[in-house]
């Protein structure tokens, strides 16, 4: 990928310490803003992106010529209105489309990081972020928004920050990761480092790439976005461009041929490493222990209004998970809507067209926003 | 493995034609049998094990040097009790331990079949296995019964063989693969085939083995046999053997380790060609379009009384899927019970100790018996 023209970056020169205790400095963000920032800088939408997730919400994604991953959310008129909002999005630190990431190199040995890269948290990833907000000169964000991964940047983000956004929306997340969440991503590592092209995360000095791995880790977590029910009414058992079985190994099912696309376009726009590291990143994150086991703790500091939102029938984010974080919220007395979007689509909801989530989100952002005029 | 010593097989001489359209003869299948067939031959019950089961129901494995498969359930004065029946199992043609498979040498060409094997289905595996109520002269089953694809095999058994048994008992099963469930499967074959040690499928002649890709199928697989609730009680976020996160790629969590100790356990007793001919055979596996889309046409020829157990917490053969069989059941005034039990052990709750199951199928089959005496 000659990606580099397209990228935008924002060097960090600030030390950040991490959880793991290294510190880093010089570093980069990869960044992308939609719409403008306004006189006051009061209009500001931080959104973070989930696990594959990169800093092009919107319109033409230049790295993969495809929409950006947001882009029936965000976007003129749209539920996140660029018309309206000033919207960034930043690669997370760990990724690699242009922020700090295991593909980088090491400024000391001039060698590509690879697994020697620090293992980072979500904690890491929002702590670089936070950068974006003193480049803009923005002092408080209207609003801070994610789905999945995001949503969880966006419980630690208010956590760390309390007083840096006005609204807080996690969307079809979790405040830990569950035993079957840390499962899936397992399998998906071991999935990539089982392939011996990964060669102990060194493969850029043989030129090869884990594809194969990579392929099969991103079919497994392709699953996990989709409903049973969903992908029974898209694809049950309807044969792939034939009459009848063929007996082999081929793809006879257009549910094979769908999974093995999937992994095979992922590998064209995704690093193997990164997703290890990401992965890991998701599976470390368990915002009540930082707080003693009390979740309520982590947003006790906030004056924030929240926002949460899940689909009947994401099983990797289920309703009740979300609903953990909205008790925390009400039993701090804390300003909290909460709103179950009934839905087919599994954990994918929050990014596809789902027309009662996306004037939900509208409706909760515009409203907020005319409220605070 | 040597394992030749330990395997009792049946030569079956008559030529079977398989769905594929090949007709396959002096075959073996590998059998094992428990208790003694009484003078009348009315005691026999045929077990039919799940994918990466065999014929070692119960008692020491003497291959493996653990517990049958099936230990909870089978066995002096158990559910299935050897004292009063007799219990038959075979290993199902594609399989690893004795019954003819992709492992096995093709006597035309002299040559270990791997991927060359024909492509077998759920109604060829019970075919083959028809064989040996004849090798043991039983005119009529006691009792059918088999859980998972061992539940798939009961359905197809008694519409080809209605008359064949007097008590049919499907157990966590399904009458078709739904979308999901090929999915899970595709992503095993995937992470077999993704292994560069299959080598196309001849990784014999080579004497490399793809564990790796072997390993990550198992870990797929075994994630969908427990429940996310039964997963979150055993292991939730607890640590490995480790006061805190060690910020690496280890196994920090219990979960991690537990799934690499599955996949690592079963590549020592399971081949990975049989791995993808079996699951395909699952995959195959549509009852209903046998008979043109109608299920009930499946059982309309058969007075056999059927006894369907589902588990609440089994999202692979979610109940709903069980009684759909029970439905097509009812609807042409078939002798049916239905039970399902509730349990937090996933789908692998009929492997397991149960105590509500092993009652239910204990009293089922010891009930019914002494009816027809």
């Amino acid at each position: 990928m000659n990606t580099e023209k397209h990228i935008k970056t924002l060097l960090i020169k600030k030390p950040l310490k991490l959880d793991c205790g290294k510190i880093i400095n010089n570093f980069p963000i990869a960044y992308e803003t939609y719409g403008s920032l306004n006189e006051k800088k009061d209009n500001a939408i931080l959104v973070f992106h989930a696990l594959t997730g990169d800093q092009f919400v919107t319109g033409l994604n230049p790295v993969t010529n495809k929409d950006g991953w947001w882009s029936y959310a965000v976007g003129p008129n749209k539920s996140i209105d660029t018309n309206k909002y000033f919207v960034i999005c930043s690669n997370v630190i760990g990724g690699c489309l242009g922020s700090f990431g295991p593909s980088h190199k090491d400024a000391e040995t001039q060698k590509i990081f690879g697994i020697n890269f620090p293992v980072i948290t979500i904690n890491d990833m929002v702590n670089a972020q936070y950068n974006l907000l003193e480049h803009f000169g923005i002092d408080k964000l209207f609003s801070i928004v994610g789905g999945s991964m995001g949503g969880m940047q966006v419980l630690q983000f208010i956590s760390n920050f309390p007083d840096k956004a006005k609204t807080v929306i996690p969307i079809a997340c979790t405040s830990s990761h569950s035993a079957q969440n840390i499962a899936f991503n397992e399998l998906g590592r071991q999935a990539i480092t089982a392939d011996s092209n990964w060669n102990e995360g060194n493969y850029n000095l043989q030129n090869t790439i884990p594809n194969k791995g990579l392929a099969v880790a991103r079919m497994a977590a392709h699953i996990t976005y989709l409903s049973k029910k969903g992908l029974q009414e898209k694809f049950g058992r309807k044969l792939q461009e034939r009459e009848d079985l063929k007996f082999g190994f081929d793809a006879d099912f257009q549910i094979e041929s769908y999974l093995r696309y999937q992994g095979s376009v992922f590998v064209d726009r995704f690093d193997a490493n990164s997703y290890l590291y990401i992965t890991r990143a998701m599976d470390y994150f368990d915002l009540a222990k930082q707080f003693n086991g009390n979740l309520s703790d982590a947003f006790k500091e906030t004056k924030a209004k929240f926002f949460v939102i899940s689909f009947t029938s994401d099983w990797l984010y289920p309703t009740q998970e979300n609903k953990d974080i909205v008790i925390a919220l009400n039993s701090i007395g804390a300003n909290v809507g909460f709103v179950e979007i009934d839905s087919d689509k599994g954990h994918d909801s929050f990014l596809l067209d789902v027309p009662e989530f996306l004037s939900a989100l509208k409706n909760f952002l515009d409203k907020s926003y005319t409220a605070t005029k």
